[in-house]
């Protein structure tokens, strides 16, 4: 085309085929897609500073190129995608090499995986979302948005909706733990929550006691945030070993503890009541904090909710974080913090850092708690976790080898797995990522990597025969390497 | 009542007492509220290993006290409030006073002002809630929870709803922009995003250079994450002066530049493209990352948007901010990043943040963008925002004494006023307080305390006979302390 142009004219040649070149590239990227029409000769002219006839000049060579066609005085609009006589190449193939994944690889693929349906994502941290009631929540949130008003939007700025704040101190309440309206902020489900209170409770240097596994994104947080951490032993039935801490803690100016009590992730352990009781004691002698994760709380197999450390704390030096992601509604990110004496500065992190949580999830949320059905649900969610961890542990002790060792938690939804000794699970993962099957090897749960023949296994996913033929390849992986 | 008890029962005394008088205690907190169920006897024995005797006693003593009545078998319920025969003591009056209120508090005290329907909020941050089409968007957002399926809640994990990342590089591509969806990643709102941006081009103790004055947000994001700020010398008409920035980056190591290029806040200034084009140059030639806020884009008075920094930028160093709160969906917490060359790594920083963005949120401004209307609420709003940025002014000129200066942005709703050179903005700000009227005073804009005698007001709020008298009240104010 440009040798149809004078050679005077090379300026106006190159932003025409600029503009050309830039649209095919939009429409190639799906920005543009067939049906979609292209900005107006007179908004590109106003936008790019280019005559009209440069516009047009350049919307020709693509409908030259058959990219687009005019549609009588309405503009230009992008054509179907056309299938020529000869196909692209196509895509190179074969299974990329996991040559030593950091921590970031190895997690930014445990949640790609779990949006890919050709993969058993057995390392996902989430439960079967078809557990939850969506359609009823669909519901609350249709309810919700009828009632949102101009004003409610101020209203829900943080420290949150007041109703909701109310649901959640009832339902503490109701577990035995007191906790008033005010100290509860609402953020964007948990996660927020624990990166909020983390931050508010120390300074980039400072030490952060954790568990021995902990979860990956208490490591992520307490590295992005410049801190350092103690990795504190770990019993995957009754968690962090008080004695270890008091020792850590003698030696060592820690200045926050992150802990999951009940449920803790990956291993499933619940700290006993007077662990618990302990353990808040010495947290008050050293007058550290205690970041407490405890998002599967509503998780529970027994009968009656196991508490938190939170409800043996005389003094606001526990951080309670939760949220309804987990138990009710995921994908609404609606979590709160009950941060103790520090609930006005996480309050006011949470304002300068992201101002407020959605507003209609926030009411959706109460509404659907105005009903009866919650609790019915629950207990609902509760038996299919219990009854597939039964099955998942079935084949587990059918597939895997002498020598395996594997928790039986009282709720949640993760299998915690201690391999035979010469099993390196970054092995497993890569030869079950290449059978389509992801796992969550035990290095990323370890500041120090430890954990070097464990995986976590996620009992909670949708079930089908699939996901018990992908148990049984990684227990036959695992065999082969042993 | 303890005296009715036997002395060897003293400790089955406290615990039935410390029970009534906790729940007394949520009642009269609101936890617990008229016509609610007090928590069955059965679920009290099991989380606070109570005897049902010992349980019931308390909830006795509450019925004698006239806190809760029975109802058959059902259980204990909260009465209404009981107006008794003497009222009590009413709570303690009188404007509190402001003493040397550091930016936190006044920051508080701005948020809070806009929740309270007797304070005319002059200081605020938000435009008009009643300017926005919220029962569309409700529509949209009852449509957005019925295609709520269990992998929606998977596909809108950050980096967000492809179809969402579309519609804001199509957006990108009207103004002139080139932004390939895959750089987009959905956060909660723009803070969320320009908090994540800053952290990720920043180490504790690095420097950044902002606008003077500067969004009082940058400046607790700055402190928080423990950088170190300069102050750029910045004219109220034309922004930033490149001059000056390119003075400070010659000295100092600056890490990264948070600025506003289009209808800064406080100022209203916007940068004509051609300064837009000689900072990108300098930030080029330092290699320095800008983090670009600009949320009031859509805001603009002219016919023609204004393009962003980010429009010239050649090697993805300028991490563009904005979102839907201020021209589309506030309260609904979308908003994005297009952080150029450092995509991938705030996306990571989102998803071990704050996992995503509520998932219904971001497909109810999909489904409101698939009908036509975005753009006549847009010219409606600007319309409405620009007829009362005039009568605001007007109210200035006529109330404000001799010596006052004012700006008169293209966009935006903020008017930032230069009072004489003697009147103290904090005394402004206390004296209107204690009229119900709040203004956001200069001092906080600035690191440095500096904009003592300079006031933001806001003239996007709800329009009513009162805002007027409220402005012609702080100019009386600022006339009595000349």
């Amino acid at each position: 085309l440009a040798e149809d142009v004078p050679v005077g004219d090379l300026g106006l040649a190159t932003r025409y085929s600029e503009l050309a070149h830039e649209m095919s590239e939009r429409i190639r990227e799906g920005v543009l897609r067939p049906g979609d029409r292209l900005p107006s000769v007179r908004s590109v002219r106003r936008t790019r500073k280019m005559s009209p006839a440069t516009v047009l000049q350049a919307y020709r060579v693509l409908e030259d190129r058959g990219d687009v066609r005019v549609r009588g005085r309405s503009g230009y609009y992008v054509n179907a995608r056309k299938i020529g006589p000869m196909a692209e190449p196509a895509a190179s193939e074969g299974t990329p090499k996991v040559v030593e994944p950091t921590v970031r690889d190895v997690v930014l693929d445990l949640v790609n995986a779990v949006k890919s349906p050709d993969i058993v994502a057995l390392s996902s941290a989430f439960p079967d979302p078809s557990l939850f009631p969506l359609a009823r929540l669909a519901r609350a949130l249709h309810a919700a948005a009828l009632r949102l008003t101009p004003n409610s939007i101020y209203e829900d700025l943080t420290p949150g909706n007041p109703e909701l704040r109310r649901c959640i101190a009832r339902r503490y309440m109701e577990t035995g733990v007191t906790v008033p309206i005010e100290e509860i902020v609402v953020t964007s489900g948990a996660l927020e929550a624990l990166n909020l209170c983390l931050r508010t409770a120390t300074r980039p240097g400072d030490i952060v006691a954790i568990e021995s596994p902990a979860f990956y994104a208490a490591l992520e947080t307490i590295q992005r945030l410049g801190l350092r951490c103690i990795e504190v032993p770990t019993c995957p039935r009754e968690g962090i070993q008080v004695g270890a801490l008091a020792k850590v803690l003698a030696r060592h100016s820690v200045k926050a503890c992150w802990l999951m009590s009940n449920f803790q992730n990956p291993t499933g352990a619940s700290m006993p009541d007077e662990k618990k009781v302990e353990l808040v004691r010495l947290l008050e002698k050293h007058d550290v904090p205690m970041i407490e994760d405890d998002v599967y709380a509503e998780l529970h197999f027994d009968p009656v909710p196991r508490k938190p450390v939170k409800a043996f704390d005389r003094r606001g030096l526990v951080m309670h974080c939760s949220s309804y992601s987990k138990c009710l509604a995921p994908g609404y990110r609606v979590g709160w913090a009950s941060p103790g004496r520090y609930a006005k500065d996480v309050s006011w992190a949470k304002l300068t850092f992201s101002m407020a949580a959605t507003s209609a999830a926030q009411w959706a949320v109460v509404e659907y708690l105005k009903k009866p059905g919650y609790n019915f649900h629950l207990r609902r969610l509760r038996a299919t976790l219990l009854d597939r961890q039964g099955r998942m542990l079935k084949i587990v002790h059918e597939a895997f080898p002498a020598g395996t060792k594997v928790t039986r938690p009282s709720g949640g939804y993760f299998l915690w797995l201690e391999l035979p000794e010469r099993v390196d699970a970054m092995k497993v993962y890569e030869k079950a990522c290449a059978r389509k099957i992801h796992v969550a090897p035990g290095p990323i749960f370890s500041a120090q990597k430890q954990f070097r023949n464990f995986i976590r296994l996620n009992h909670g996913i949708e079930w089908s025969p699939k996901v018990g033929e992908a148990v049984a390849t990684v227990g036959s992986i695992v065999r082969s390497l042993s």
